[in-house]
């Protein structure tokens, strides 16, 4: 295909995954027309809108399949291939916003969407593994709370960059948008530190002895001359 | 209404709302001899499907106000109205399936779920206000991300309670599906424990003389018999 040629196809699909999405009555001539190609042009290469949504379908699994590949999902780090991920799908979602539910009943393309959906399982699975994602969830929650934010953030966070977009998205699938963890939510190690430190600010504030850092460490301690003041042995 | 009336309409408005949201095109015949109601008496209230979709969709508004005044949103403390409000509208979204979005242009449906919605924006400003969340998320992301949340427990998470599926939501809302913070990601405070921590394992461990634990509080210490016997004074 000659440059412009694929230029003209490149602006077609795109124009009509845009258009399509917000009315999926939009007529080919319209798409020709806002794509800035010629009608006929169009017409010589998709026979009916049908044959354009194909297109369109093929080229979003095509744009997933590259997203995947680029965010090298088996060996870079976990938490640079998360973002990475999440980033270019964003922009896979802005670029074709076209749900390839309706597609899935094409064994080539369901075929294809499903070794995208094995992939990113499997990189789930390896960040688990890897002490990134929590083991304590449910089964089917992780997986696929990951893609509704991320469409989320596509559509609704419009102004940010994919970029960006994808700290927001890794962020809140990572911590959420709560507050980080009170005392009374905390794991028991949390509270433990928790109840160290304010047992460091009442020795500082002089309310407790300083005997009881030794303690807490299992030293032996003995008290000498006075009350505040004792040997430690370590 | 007589109460086995009442009880005919509301089977026939929820097994309406669970078929029609599997195949919009269930017919009422189907929808009666599903619900066991005469199908008569059904045609007798609802001459055609759009009638039996606009009071499911009413009755679904209705749902989420009674799910919404249950919460007590105003007035209980927040972590307890945010866990009442999800799992109410778990229950809700399992009841009736359906997208008030296609009921929109109607003038009173809207009215009331946009009254809905302003409810539920006005607590999530309370539920940051008090701390409960975090204030340097984009706009529109806290918001939005709920019912999605929310969505997805009520039907990929099938199997739970409500209140179980409510526990997921609303713990991977406040803190996400990842490991709780780690050392690079965390804030200087956490950062400092953690330091603490190892110290005292330093300590345990006998590579580190306890006296660590005293001069750490600010108190003086003096070097006593030996390497490894110190005074403290607090």
């Amino acid at each position: 295909m000659r440059a412009d040629a694929a230029r003209n196809l490149e602006a077609v699909l795109t124009t009509g995954a845009r258009m399509l999405a917000a009315d999926p009555g939009a007529s080919i001539a319209s798409i020709a027309a806002e794509a800035g190609v010629d009608r006929r042009t169009v017409y010589r290469r998709f026979a009916c809108r049908e044959e354009l949504l194909g297109a369109i379908y093929e080229a979003r699994v095509t744009a997933i399949e590259q997203a995947i590949e680029d965010a090298r999902l088996r060996e870079a780090p976990v938490a640079v291939a998360l973002h990475r991920y999440v980033e270019n799908i964003i922009a896979v979602n802005r670029t074709w916003p076209v749900d390839l539910a309706r597609m899935l009943a094409e064994d080539a393309i369901r075929r294809r969407r499903d070794a995208c959906v094995a992939e990113v399982e499997a990189f789930l699975r390896r960040a688990s593994g890897e002490g990134l994602l929590r083991r304590d969830q449910p089964q089917c929650w992780a997986g696929p709370l990951l893609p509704e934010l991320v469409n989320l953030a596509a559509h609704r966070q419009a102004h940010l960059s994919p970029g960006q977009a994808a700290d927001v998205v890794v962020d809140t699938y990572l911590h959420g948008v709560g507050v980080p963890r009170q005392r009374s939510q905390d794991p028991p190690a949390v509270r433990a530190r928790s109840l160290d430190q304010r047992r460091d600010a009442e020795v500082r504030s002089g309310t407790r002895p300083a005997v009881g850092f030794a303690e807490r460490a299992g030293l032996r301690t003995h008290r000498l001359k006075g009350p505040r003041t004792w040997l430690v042995r370590s």
